[in-house]
């Protein structure tokens, strides 16, 4: 059970974004050089959350990413869901309902019991992720941060 | 993030053998049968479990599985973990330590508060599975079940 490494990026460049002044953006170029991250494959991994109305991108010569809505309306969970996806990392392939034990039809009516939990567990972790927002993660970095951010941000391009 | 296949196959068979009565077991055979699983890969998929403390593999022509300790004593934390290990499913590279924007060692001597929230999502999906255990699942089933288990998994062999 493994989300990809593309997670931690998209996670630190949305933290990234959130320090920016308004109406700013930074490009793949710069996050990509910030992190040290291969810039075209960096590019690729911020496509999905720009679909999922995570963040903006722009183009031209000043174009680049942004927040697409408030740092405070925006949680952990969107962020890794947008990357890896809102499956439950357990199947149920109803291996209850095959075999020589096979339950009939009819006791089969509400979701299997072990499924359930397991959907609970994930809910469990969903519910944590979904209780962090960009803007709470911001309130626990030092309060240079986002000066230091913007400043070595503006130094790369 | 995908848990394998062969969790549900663990979970069940595991629950399965929680309904056997006390100093029997079912064999690989049996429980692939009950399934409709292949046999020698569920065999393969069964050692975890049994390397782990949970399941106990006698040998013989009345051997088989069993449980390794009473079912009030097995959570499907321990299950699932036996099959897919314990690691979080977030891996933190310390990208915030690398590139341009590389932050000194001085401010990077705690967890980055991002694979913190990441790992209590994590601690969150552990105590909700660490929660149930196989007699809280054989207590949600009907009062006829175990016996119908056992009268199935008698005529297969």
């Amino acid at each position: 059970m493994k989300l990809p490494a593309s997670t931690e990026w998209v996670l630190h460049c949305a933290t990234t974004l959130a320090q920016l002044e308004p109406g700013t953006t930074a490009s793949a170029a710069q996050l990509a050089q910030y992190f040290d991250l291969p810039q075209a494959y960096l590019a690729k991994q911020l496509q999905p959350p720009v679909r999922a109305g995570i963040l903006t991108a722009t183009t031209g010569p000043r174009g680049g990413y942004r927040l697409a809505r408030p740092a405070a309306d925006i949680t952990l969970l969107d962020i890794v869901e947008a990357v890896d996806g809102t499956t439950s990392p357990y199947t149920c392939n109803e291996i209850r309902q095959q075999g020589h034990g096979a339950l009939p039809p009819e006791d089969c009516r509400h979701t299997c019991v072990i499924a359930q939990k397991m959907d609970d567990a994930h809910r469990a972790w969903r519910r944590s992720l979904a209780d962090v927002t960009l803007a709470g993660i911001l309130a626990t970095l030092p309060p240079h941060a986002p000066d230091r951010t913007r400043r070595l941000l503006a130094e790369t391009r």
